[in-house]
């Protein structure tokens, strides 16, 4: 149980974690902290935060959950930092981690516990009108040690994502960033990819576009802000995943242009079989 | 109304057309053709068709419904032409139109009224255990014309279509072609160089694919008899729309490339701007 609990960027992220740990009652305070003043009366008002109050005030925090656009976490706790009370511990809900942890920690003082995390639990959907209970129930979240991180704190915000439901997963930053590229960032980069081509036919005949495509493009509808964050702090790693996707693209292209259709048909086979794999893993 | 209607090939739409048929009381009877004797039984059971029959007796029908796999279906016509009586209206409902009608006109008798259709109900399912009611209901069904094309026929076909509870199209089998590269076979093709990718991948960290990489890769579930054979029957305009794809894909990465983050948030708002006008129209 901690005294004051701090979310700083009150949006969907931030926004539905303070609901679960005031449901879970997690926390005798959770105080929102976030440039946009609307988000903040909207949390005030829907009763997701107890109040908030000036970033200068963060020190009154002995928990700091830093859930800001992606892009922006590094730049949130250099800020903070200095008027962080000693033992604080501080996290970051980032779905890029490599490129956070090595922004943050050349500025990080011991006496700040910082512990990188990633719960799994997007939405195409952004903001605090998006917040909503039960968001992370059951939920991965990924937790990404770094070397001398103090272990004390690692187990604490273990401890803190199981109150709130979730699945704690340990991986190294690199590991995630290259997983994530491939099962998030990638599909993500080849929707807007897609909508893209579509888009610049635009004609009448597109109001065929069925419900197979709606699906898959579904998450083109993602807030472009949080996605060329993403796609940029995770470059190397997506870059990599975009060529390898190309060469695959070429295997089905040759085998269509060829006409051979028993390795096409195989190809077809087994990604059908891995999906189904998949799915009984559900 | 018909007399008798023929089935030829009792799968997903083949069966969900015999239902609406049946329903809607279309016609006085019927008849399944199948060389799947299991898919005709269960067809007979489930009531979905009177009866069935074999395909040499497909002249007692007065229209013919030809639902067979996409790359047989000129070949299906081609093998019951001779039998079949005089003014027989015949309709193929395969979801590639140019190539099965360059096929079929060759042999074409005068006598016999051929009308190519693509009603736009697939599913990712298959099979005549997948068919079901209403899976037409509202939906877009495209009558591709060609020249000579007889237009009593067609009127008949267009009134079918209408009682069967779709809304009938009029496209050039070209134009047809065109727009399903783009919004539906060149998606599934994407969808299944993404699953084949991970699955070269596979360990157990890919535990973590969630909700979005589902919906995404849900097509890649579909029939990999059905879907090479499409790929190959519109190979060019498939071809086409893989190589302006690709050129999508190395527009955004060169925005990554080259960190210009003005252009890539660009690129991914419009492409969010026009998945929104689609959702509109739904």
């Amino acid at each position: 149980m901690f005294n004051n609990i701090g979310i700083v960027g009150v949006g969907l992220i931030g926004a539905s974690m303070a609901i679960e740990i005031k449901n879970k009652h997690l926390a005798q305070t959770v105080i929102g902290f976030d440039k946009n003043q609307q988000s903040l009366d909207i949390a005030v008002k829907n009763g997701i935060i107890d109040g908030y109050s000036n970033i200068k005030d963060i020190g009154v925090c002995d928990f700091v959950i830093v859930a800001t656009p992606v892009a922006s976490i590094a730049d949130v706790i250099k800020e903070i930092t200095p008027n962080l009370k000693e033992g604080t511990l501080i996290i970051d809900v980032g779905s890029v981690k490599s490129s956070i942890i090595d922004s943050v920690l050349p500025f990080l003082d011991d006496a700040i516990h910082y512990v990188p995390i990633h719960p799994i639990a997007g939405i195409e959907k952004f903001g605090v009108d998006a917040a909503k209970k039960d968001l992370f129930k059951g939920a991965y979240c990924i937790i990404t040690p770094f070397e001398g991180i103090n272990r004390f704190a690692q187990n604490k915000v273990e401890n803190f994502i199981e109150n709130l439901g979730m699945r704690v997963e340990i991986m190294d930053a690199k590991s995630h960033d290259n997983v994530f590229a491939y099962i998030s960032h990638l599909p993500h980069f080849i929707a807007y990819a897609l909508v893209g081509l579509i888009e610049n036919k635009n004609d009448d005949r597109f109001k065929f576009i069925g419900g197979g495509f709606r699906d898959f493009t579904r998450i083109a509808a993602s807030s472009e802000e949080m996605w060329s964050d993403i796609f940029l702090l995770n470059k190397k790693e997506l870059l990599h995943s975009v060529d390898e996707f190309k060469i695959q693209i070429d295997k089905i292209r040759e085998s269509i242009e060829t006409e051979n259709i028993e390795s096409l048909k195989e190809y077809l086979r087994q990604a059908r079989i891995f999906k189904e794999s998949l799915d009984e893993k559900r």
